[in-house]
């Protein structure tokens, strides 16, 4: 008896006291998770062992209620395993496993007068740990305003970390490399040169965060699946090396209006001693829903040029005529003096489908199109945009039917202002006219201050903003790609429309700011593109802005041949050709790789990866035996080596190499470029030499008999 | 040489210093218009020479600007003057004369770096003064944020007012009868039973503001073409008796977002020493805008039922299952277990269905036909409704037919829960879905706190709402009918299907609050309805809540004789027969005024009228000799005398009077009537002895051989 309920007891004692301890299913990972005395929630994770992250606590601030950050007992806990394969509808690869051991863990507090419950779901894959709060339907919590989430990461050391401010409504930045203890939000890089920007403290970032430890390791915080709720930013504790969440307010000063049942975003930690397989997770995708859309035939990857970089090197613009006050309904826009420069005319648009259709480009997006861009910036002006009127010098039913003519999409742009009401207002006709002009998909963009006023591009009223306008997108069989909207969490594995965003500082930024420095690209795929796709349009071959203005120091950060590398080592199934059309044509050798280069992929392979310093990435074409290489390099000049062993056995292939000349160098000489072809196998091992911010790129298709004949092996 | 420039110095100076005078065209009423030396603009209003606003002063404060109230130079005047008659699509009257005098006055404020100028545009009317300012494009004022405006109406004495607290969210207050010192916001009548509302300050009130002088003179302020600005309110100078104007605020704290060029609202003065002329004034919709409609027949005054009192009075239900906690996409609502009282229930409607075919009711309204009114109320939900979703117990499309079979339309419940960036978002869906199933018209509701959070009802946000949802349905040949909305301020001029607004304390407070004071009736024309037209769902007859619950105490606090009063009184083209088919079937007789009374009317005429105590109104039908006599009283009995000059002459009517019986009272024995007939014509004075809160309903319809053989002359 006493053996019994000495045991009993032991029992008990377990459930709410002893940790619950859990293996990733390889068991690289550990994780452990416990209430301590103060009834606080807690949880450790291991590598190979070794902490990565300890005693890290959990809960919440919720509105006139006490805090749930304490006094929790462990009530129920719940294991539970998967190991499964899935397809995505488009993506870097074919096949995803989705593997991991789960721990399930329901909390209860009881104050004085209120009794609740979470439930706290972590699960363990072999890449690292991704964790989520629940709130289950109970009398202690219906409807409920969070104050903020008081989820932490608490690291092990003063840890090399790639960071950007912490920032309501910008993630346009360069990034920042310095320890935890040095970073300074308000001192960041460039950090006046954002127009609009929350910057809200000076400890302060946002996710992805990317850091590396001293030992080697690699480390990487963001979220996954971002619904009606803010977005989460960082407190960096930089005494402690302690990282606490922090959710993006609302207009009326909380972050989240919520009801139960409700689940929290995934809050993840990527982990790995190698930086490729950071890249290479699939974990945000993972915790992800799968798509309920039945069918997605319609949602296509694709190539596009566009009437656009004529505006940012300033030699076209945006608006038809130079008046500085216009509106909407009221203005006769027939009787303003057109400035002569506005990009968006018909018969420029047909010399963007002529060369779309001549090099087999499948879009042609348009900026500009549309009447309200001469004051549309800068003004909080929430009446801005109609999206359905063109300008006098725009006839959308000829081009229309040119484009059909010759087998060119036309792509809409929504530029929004940042008047998000305004858009919803008018979303519908919106997209009913596109799809009366033959339109499928349209870039959206934020650019500005959000209205409604006092909301911010983070929080929860957008996070629902932005997800509404691609389910609408969906019912008219639309796809979208999203500037200044909220950085991606994985949602297009739900919403594949959801085709890209840019949501980060992209190429645009070389043409008229301090642009971004060569390590930049080597840095995004560790931090932007964790969550999705970017939207970075590159493929600019005149480098130097001075071709436009002499007056001009602005220019891109790379050589042109790592903009090719770019189609290769920024993932993204919307991929522009930015230049303007007779800098390719200058260059057509050049421009051949992005001809050639797949946008959608049955495989990929990080052959090098080290965040801020280099990128070798290779990747297979959906369905075909071509695969592509892309080399970067940050603005130290080096040899990135290419195993080529993922090539189909026996058989040879041409690789053709585009590539840095010798004497290349991003700043000094950065559009030399030679292009050399050989024969290869999967025994070959390519050495790429990379000028200083410079890259390389490589297409690879089987050798014909001609090309056995006629070129050398490498 | 020296005579002249004498009087060129004169001149000059005349323009700048000395007063600028007006009449009304009839000479009843003089204005004048000047700047003081600090510069401010100061007008005075007088009628028969005497004054009703003196000095009153004019102005703006603007951020990040200096004010804009002083400093001003005249730089020009222009006079213009206008005579025209105009037909509204449908209303009180089928011939409107538009007849003013106008002085525009073009004011400059040149402080240091800054030169602004505004006009103010006067319009002086034979029943009052309207007056706007409109902000010119110039090179000072763009883009300009309003922090607050300062328009003065400055009172001669401390006059008897009619009164209800400023609040940016409510109007559905009852009246407070005080002198202008006895104005106290917080501690008006019934405050406290308003669930959602932002009562700004003691001193506070809204528009329209009814006052009467010690002299017998009816003051009335208000505004008029409220668009794209927030709601005016007044702060009372409870010393000096001095208003000025205060814009509703917005969720950033300012008043309003505006561009030039651009005009205020019109702030109008209506001034008589007959309170029958307060009402007779036409002069709000003079000042709106005509419509721009090309086509207005599918605009429809109607009469309609609907399953909605049995909500107010308990015996039914909005919400189909006794939850409370659900979400639109999520809740399977077939598995709900029903609470057996919704009352929107297939078999339910039909009744009223028939009800209304019976009893040639146009409409019939269903409220709670939809899913998610379990958790609507007091959550602050923003997903609250869908619009599109009927409950389980709901057919639509059989609801369709059997209404069409009939030759009734149903007509459409919108309730938003306030939640208008929901209602927006789902705007268009819901319009195609009232047109795929046979409704015409909405009902729509903002009950509870706004969203986009941070907004008011009365907000510049808001007010851009209403109109666009009315402008929306206009594309969709839909008429609105909106509740709790801002009050209006004759935009059904310009917006024809914008068919009537509750917006004040409509009869349904009766069932379930304190109610409405029997005087109440008396003062909502004065106030409420000088901007158009109410919903206050009259014809209740069923007058005491013990019916349907013997703990209720709530009644209405009228006899039935004035329920069918009201539908003469209360101006509206969209009436209601408010109570429960069956209250109506056990009184067809004096139902059969309400089937009787037309909603669109040729003229009217204001027999008597004294606000707070009594109303005596005729009407003439449309196209119809047929008139109507609705006379009303507050707890004071009276006989109210309607003398017939209106009638045609040579000719004998029939005036069938229903009348509160002799013992009737509102409290004591409110449901008692008498119905009789007699013939009449243009010579007869009608008496009609109306109870404590009572009433008398006439019609008054062309007498036939029978009529004249059978009845007797009154």
């Amino acid at each position: 008896m006493k053996i019994l309920s000495v045991f009993l007891l032991f029992y008990i004692f377990s459930a709410s006291v002893f940790a619950q301890n859990m293996s990733s299913p390889n068991g690289i990972f550990s994780f452990s998770f416990k209430v301590n005395d103060s009834g606080e929630a807690v949880y450790d994770l291991f590598y190979k062992s070794k902490p990565v992250l300890k005693a890290s606590k959990l809960g919440f601030i919720i509105k006139d209620q006490p805090d749930l950050k304490s006094g929790f007992k462990i009530v129920e806990t719940k294991n539970d395993a998967k190991n499964e394969t899935w397809n995505p509808v488009w993506g870097e690869v074919k096949t995803i496993r989705n593997n991991y051991n789960e721990l399930a863990v329901t909390l209860e507090q009881k104050t004085d007068n209120l009794t609740r419950k979470i439930i706290v779901r972590f699960r363990l894959f072999d890449d690292g740990l991704g964790f989520c709060y629940e709130f289950p339907v109970q009398d202690g919590l219906k409807y409920f305003t969070l104050l903020d989430e008081k989820t932490e990461f608490n690291l092990t050391g003063d840890h090399k970390t790639f960071w950007i401010p912490g920032d309501y409504d910008s993630q346009e930045y360069v990034y920042n490399t310095t320890k935890l203890s040095g970073i300074n939000a308000t001192k960041g890089k460039y950090v006046n040169e954002i127009a609009v920007k929350s910057v809200f403290a000076d400890n302060g970032v946002q996710t992805p965060l990317m850091m590396k430890t001293a030992d080697g390791l690699y480390i990487n915080i963001h979220e996954a699946a971002l619904l009606n709720y803010p977005a989460m930013h960082i407190f960096v504790d930089r005494q402690n090396f302690s990282l606490t969440s922090h959710l993006a307010p609302n207009a009326v000063g909380s972050a989240a209006f919520l009801q139960t049942p409700m689940q929290t975003p995934w809050r993840t930690i990527i982990v790995s001693d190698k930086a490729a397989d950071i890249l290479a997770s699939k974990m945000i995708l993972n915790l992800n829903e799968p798509t309920k859309y039945t069918d997605t035939s319609w949602i296509k990857p694709q190539k596009f040029v566009g009437v656009w970089w004529g505006m940012h090197v300033g030699t076209e613009s945006w608006n038809y005529a130079d008046v500085n006050n216009v509106k909407i309904d009221e203005t006769d826009w027939k009787s303003l003096k057109p400035n002569g420069k506005h990009g968006a005319n018909t018969a420029n648009v047909k010399k963007y489908i002529d060369f779309a259709a001549k090099n087999g480009i499948q879009g042609v997006l348009v900026e500009g199109w549309n009447v309200g861009w001469e004051d549309w910036f800068g003004n909080w002006k929430e009446n801005v945009f109609d999206f359905i009127t063109p300008y006098p010098d725009f006839d959308v039913k000829e081009l229309q039917n040119y484009a059909a003519s010759k087998g060119v999409k036309l792509i809409m742009h929504h530029e929004t202002s940042a008047s998000a009401s305004n858009y919803e207002r008018r979303l519908d006709e919106a997209f009913r006219f596109m799809k009366a002009n033959g339109y499928d998909a349209v870039k959206t963009g934020y650019v500005g201050r959000i209205i409604p006023r006092g909301e911010n591009h983070d929080g929860q009223w957008m996070v629902n903003h932005y997800v509404h306008v691609v389910k609408k997108a969906a019912e008219y069989k639309i796809s979208v790609d999203s500037h200044e909207s909220v950085r991606l969490t994985g949602l297009h594995r739900t919403y594949p429309n959801w085709i890209a965003a840019e949501a980060a500082r992209g190429n645009e930024f070389n043409a008229w700011s301090e642009g971004n420095p060569p390590e930049h690209e080597t840095i995004l795929p560790f931090t932007r593109l964790m969550g999705g796709p970017m939207d970075y349009t590159p493929g600019i071959f005149e480098i130097k802005m001075s071709k436009y203005d002499p007056k001009k120091t602005n220019q891109v950060h790379t050589t042109l041949a790592k903009q090719l590398a770019l189609y290769v080592t920024m993932y993204s199934p919307l991929q522009m050709a930015a230049d303007l059309p007779e800098n390719y044509e200058s260059r057509l050798d050049a421009f051949q790789f992005i001809k050639d280069v797949a946008v959608d992929w049955d495989d990929t392979k990080i052959l090098e990866a080290e965040p801020g310093d280099f990128l070798t990435i290779a990747r297979k074409a959906k369905g075909k035996n071509e695969w592509f290489v892309g080399a970067i390099t940050d603005e130290n000049a080096r040899t990135a080596t290419a195993s080529l062993d993922f090539l189909a056995p026996n058989m040879q292939y041409v690789a053709t190499i585009y590539a840095d000349a010798k004497n290349a160098d991003w700043e000094k000489n950065p559009m030399v470029y030679e292009i050399k072809s050989y024969l290869v196998d999967r025994k070959t091992a390519l050495k790429l030499q990379l000028a200083n911010g410079g890259g390389a790129a490589v297409s690879l298709k089987p050798a014909t008999p001609a090309d056995q004949k006629n070129l050398k092996s490498y």
